[in-house]
């Protein structure tokens, strides 16, 4: 029987590692809990409205369909044992002879989940569309409110985290505010909305050069973002966030409020470490070897935002696309090597540059010696994001999206869709809940009058 | 000031309604629940995968965006005091002299709607996405069974009602398991699964012409569909639907059961009756006037799915776009003339033709004398779903989909997105939860070994 490869995780690291084992003599076990390879960078323009979930999400079992020696199984993953050479699942348990985990990474709210419901980070599709809807029900509640000060709090949009992430949500909604509502409203002017983005650090995109950084806060100033520096979110409540600085603390009253401030390894590293004695970082990364594989368990690789890999620099790579993938294909040479009784290479990480993107028409890119701000990048940028599609259809249909987006400065899917099947099913008041539950409303016919 | 003309629904009567009152001496408020306007002939292509929901729902406000007179609102209509010429929301109250109330239809279970959670309908985009995802679980839940019977349940489609909804649904369903999935699974074969439409009548299509409902069984057929008519449902559970006709009952185990069956008016169709004495069907619609007002109201008009219109024919209009699309534009008529001090004509409804979809390639037209089957009448109703889109982005994105999706033999949109968005955020299992629920799985390994 050929070797038994299982992957537990369809995102870059993951399908990159199945698929460069095509052709090996390896039996390949994709596991994911989702049915689709998500394209994540391009998630946030799901979360604003410029793209559709299915343009970014590819069905794993159509990514792999033609490669005989791969399947997928739609599983959640609870445990190993590393003894019996097994993954646990709720539901069963698969064999391995040998275990790649790319399980990747959560939201992290350093200690204050709490938070969660009231900032909601963004990861999944669902993520996206709940985001989605919360901003659009914001400009609709705002529309229906006549207090002014209600109308300031719907209309204030609260985005923490000054990283990468960070910075499109902010450029994105600036030009959610300014261009694509302009008109359609009535009481209300949607570019009067205010945007915040919240940064702890001096700088906004913080692993970029300062100059870069700089180039980003004036295009986004330039957009009417307030980037406010060196500020710590202290609380954060359903109608407002607390930041402080050594000045002290003030509140923003604000309905919308976005996390995108911090990441988590996936708990399944602490359920390897806890049957491998790997090491974990703080971060609940685990610790890798300079090959990717575990300390005394050659057959188990951690790769992706779940692997802490500081072999080359002294410190960790970032969790960004392309490390998981030049992971995933390494360990897959790394499993063809070894199976042809050749020697074993350490990973090395070539870092082929850093793309932001802050709006239409601006990016900063990080290339070594070679830094850019404008549109030059932004073109960049769009290519990369196009040329990494998993297929060739999500790229027709991204390309035909941005296309008509550019030229109508419109977005395609400004959708308010229900927070909770069962309760459209019953037929009960919709996303009406949300602006209802405030009670912030006055007669309507007074705004009509 | 001018006369203020207040719409109920953004569907395809309200929509058409409010356009047509474009430049006239009114202001218009069309107020609806959801923020978009839904191509609903084109929702049974998002239920299967062949279309995003962004694809065929456009924002209200951009719609009606460049007529200065009309006005969105947000917001849930439950009740009318006509007395005050109000319509109240749930929180709050609009002033009207002249009311549109073009508030549709939901699913109707026939008194038995403990059966809406075994057999979701097709009526809302979460509908849509709902179905979209059992139709995905059962085929990936299949694969990981290994009790054949419980494969074969997994594998069995029924669905409810032999209308055109129903024999899209049944087609479409067909192609899903013979085309889209055919290579990708390992454990099962997707072709074999048997899809079964239910129809209690004795023909499907009823409202066509015998010999084409004719073709379509035999087309249905001819892609493996069992098209069984005069049974009648008597019981739904989620892992069986019990049918029975005069040789008595039977079971059929299935685990994806769709509801196509019936529909019901808007409730709004009662309330209003309450507050007006105007009569209603049996199945909850308003009977109207020949010019589509209330007795003894002639300032409140009731048009589309909710209105029953027998002035014709002595038979009540049939509850399609077409219908609404010609009634919202006849009481703009209607009201523009009274405004003009002209005379008010009946309404008088010009019957286009009608077009049903089985699958790729064939389609049945029932246009008068003329009557045709295949390929001619498919893409007839290809162009006339594309012409009717109500913006040009709709169009353009629908095209190029249905371009790809046919030159590909695929669909685009074969996502398994979440029931509930709260258990994805704080990390749940996800799709698993309805697969595991089963408790159905053997051990993995098994089907692995």
């Amino acid at each position: 029987m050929n070797e038994r490869v299982v992957i537990i995780g369809g995102g870059f690291g993951g399908l990159y590692a199945a698929k460069r084992l095509k052709n090996a003599p390896v039996e390949v076990t994709l596991i994911d809990r989702r049915n689709h390879h998500l394209f994540q960078p391009l998630l946030y323009q799901v979360a604003t409205g410029a793209l559709s979930p299915a343009d970014i999400a590819t069905p794993l079992r159509r990514l792999l369909k033609r490669q005989r020696n791969a399947r997928v199984l739609l599983g959640e993953v609870v445990g190993f044992d590393v003894e019996n050479k097994q993954v646990i699942l709720t539901d069963g348990a698969v064999d391995y002879d040998t275990l790649i985990v790319a399980a990747g990474s959560g939201k992290n709210y350093f200690g204050n989940d709490q938070w969660r419901d009231n900032a909601p980070g963004l990861k999944t599709v669902e993520d996206a569309t709940e985001i989605r809807r919360r901003i659009l029900v914001a400009f609709e509640a705002a529309e229906r409110t006549s207090d002014p000060e209600k109308v300031r709090a719907w209309l204030t949009f609260v985005v923490i985290g000054g990283g990468p992430t960070g910075v499109e949500m902010a450029g994105s909604l600036a030009e959610i505010a300014r261009e694509t509502l302009r008109d359609g409203f009535h009481s209300i002017n949607p570019s009067d909305a205010r945007i915040v983005l919240v940064q702890s650090g001096d700088r906004i995109l913080p692993t970029y050069p300062p100059e870069l950084s700089a180039k980003a806060t004036e295009a986004l100033e330039r957009l009417g973002v307030e980037v406010r520096t060196g500020v710590k979110v202290t609380d954060v409540q359903e109608r407002r966030v607390t930041v402080s600085n050594a000045d002290g603390a003030q509140d923003i009253p604000a309905r919308t409020i976005l996390w995108t401030a911090g990441v988590q390894a996936s708990p399944l590293g602490k359920r390897l470490a806890d049957a491998t004695g790997a090491p974990l970082d703080r971060g609940g990364r685990v610790i890798v070897e300079p090959d990717l594989s575990l300390p005394g368990h050659p057959e188990i690789f951690v790769i992706g935002d779940l692997a802490h890999f500081a072999h080359q620099t002294g410190e960790p790579l970032p969790g960004v696309a392309q490390v998981a993938i030049q992971q995933g294909c390494h360990v897959a040479r790394v499993i063809r090597r070894r199976l042809a009784g050749r020697r074993v290479t350490p990973f090395h990480y070539r870092d082929l540059g850093n793309l932001a993107i802050v709006n239409r028409g601006m990016a900063v890119a990080d290339m070594g010696r070679v830094r850019l701000a404008g549109r030059l990048p932004w073109q960049l940028w769009l290519f990369i994001h196009l040329m990494y599609q998993m297929d060739i259809e999500n790229r027709v249909l991204v390309f035909v999206q941005w296309l008509w987006n550019y030229v109508t400065r419109g977005r395609s899917a400004l959708l308010i869709t229900e927070r909770d099947q069962l309760a459209a099913s019953s037929q009960a008041p919709t996303s009406l809940k949300l602006v209802t539950s405030t009670g912030a409303f006055l007669r309507v016919k007074d705004t009509n009058s």
